[in-house]
């Protein structure tokens, strides 16, 4: 198995891999004929607590110092996010601090609250988070976790590429898709290490094309609006993860919403999973791009299958 | 790896496994939690044409003489059987006819089709069905094959249990769905062989609970009415499985549609893979008879994942 545990990538794994599953590569021989391409999906959506911001959360609790441990960590999330820091901490028996917007699903509060996270509700604005985040840490102590823009996070994120190189190597591009930049840093870096033949592409819906935008432009853009059912990617870059995207991505890949929702019941479908719109955006990807991709060997990263069942696009 | 190659499952076993997915079994900490017992489930959701009755349906064909295989298979079915039957004939270069309901959903016509199968449409009634059918062998000289009444059916369903008990033994359960009774008696059969002391429950609607009638009266009973969500159980045992089922099966546990709804849903969010409702019952009847099965090992065979997901109980 190639691997190395005298780098960055290696060593986050070593470090996080009690802590997680080692997720299993799927594929479909009907999404290979209609891709024209062999494509092998990494499925971070059986990962605990169903989404890859498992890694990143416990390589950087794992990465804190006894003391700062024992403050507990603080994050500001609606998402997976929360439920990743506060799993995180009850794996290492610490307390989490969890500030959720309070018209965040009633799902997402009881599975955060399910992983023994001290939830602080506030209005959904992302003044009022940071400003609630701000007084629990003054009171607390806590040590406030970035889901995307901090480097162990990456570090985390970029295991799940590590793992799926091992497994399926030789890879000739792996896929993400690009919300906070987290995933994607840490696949450059991985793929760095291990294959730096592999090309890194980051996928992203046209609604929310900051990542697309800063690549051309040089510095990071952010979405005015961000009306699309990738509720994951409606985030932008940031200033540790975007220089590492800005060095190694050579393409990110814009696709239409109707695309991001026929991609992802074709893989509920299909492959008989369930994943979030989110990570049906690289697939889709692919489906639009077919001539950049025939007949090559593809990693797609699945961020993750926390869906609202409720409130399904079909 | 424990085995017998010259017992009738193993036999099966042999002879199809290079058509069929060796399919992976999948735990959830939450649901074991949940149930009191550690539960181990056999994904045949993620079957070729996603469900177990590929391997019933294989298996007969490969027992088939050459003459009898050139002219081909023909079956009636609204449901997996007739996928099954459409891609075993594909795969062994023979022709498949396939006798539908006019009304069956058409992403189920369009699968057969997608196989290769030969439709032909006729009433949805069982009259309807059986003279359609026999006509097209009158015609065409072609192999008639019952989804579950068949011992080479029942030896190829059996091979998913056989999997099952090589993968993860002991098991001091293995719970099954009942509709037809092919895959109870199959996995009867198995454990049989492989783990003589295994005890094999059948799980079984209360809407449609036939097989737990004919249990208590020692012949087979039918459904007077079946309104129940698990549509491939709505079927009776026959004369070649049922005694497999008497002389073994202790025990058929019978749930309420809203307990098969609320197993469906866990699954769905917890182990985020798709199952039909059908394989939903099996967790619903241990929920249902915790004392029963509490601190013990279970197998449970999910029997299958293609449901209509613009018709989904949630």
């Amino acid at each position: 198995m190639i691997g190395n545990n005298s780098s960055a990538i290696g060593q986050a794994h070593a470090r996080i891999k009690n802590y997680i599953h080692r997720t299993p590569v799927m594929s479909s021989r009907l999404i290979n004929t209609m891709a024209g391409c062999d494509i092998y999906f990494k499925c971070e959506n059986f990962q605990r607590m169903g989404a890859f911001k498992m890694r990143g959360a416990i390589n950087a609790a794992l990465s804190l110092s006894e003391s700062q441990r024992s403050k507990g960590i603080l994050t500001h999330s609606s998402g997976n996010m929360a439920q990743a820091v506060a799993l995180s901490a009850q794996l290492l028996g610490i307390p989490a601090y969890i500030v959720m917007p309070e018209n965040a699903p009633q799902v997402k509060k009881n599975a955060v609250a399910s992983y023994g996270g001290q939830i602080t509700l506030c209005e959904s604005t992302i003044e009022a988070r940071e400003a609630e985040a701000s007084r629990i840490q003054q009171e607390t102590g806590a040590w406030l976790l970035h889901p995307s823009n901090h480097i162990e996070v990456i570090h985390g994120q970029g295991t799940a590429a590590y793992e799926l190189i091992q497994d399926n190597s030789p890879l000739d591009f792996i896929l993400t898709p690009v919300g906070g930049g987290g995933l994607l840093a840490g696949t450059v870096l991985a793929a760095n290490e291990l294959l730096p033949d592999c090309r890194i592409v980051g996928a992203e819906p046209m609604e929310a094309d900051d990542a697309y935008r800063s690549l051309k432009s040089g510095k990071i853009e952010y979405n005015s609006s961000a009306n699309t059912i990738a509720d994951g990617l409606r985030t932008h870059l940031g200033d540790v993860n975007f220089p590492i995207i800005k060095s190694h991505v050579g393409d990110i890949i814009r696709v239409e919403e109707e695309e991001i929702i026929s991609a992802m019941r074709l893989i509920w479908e299909r492959m008989k999973i369930i994943i979030e719109p989110s990570c049906a955006v690289p697939l889709a990807a692919v489906l639009r791009a077919k001539e950049k991709f025939k007949s090559h060997r593809i990693g797609i990263i699945l961020s993750g299958g926390n869906v609202d069942l409720n409130n399904l696009p079909f």
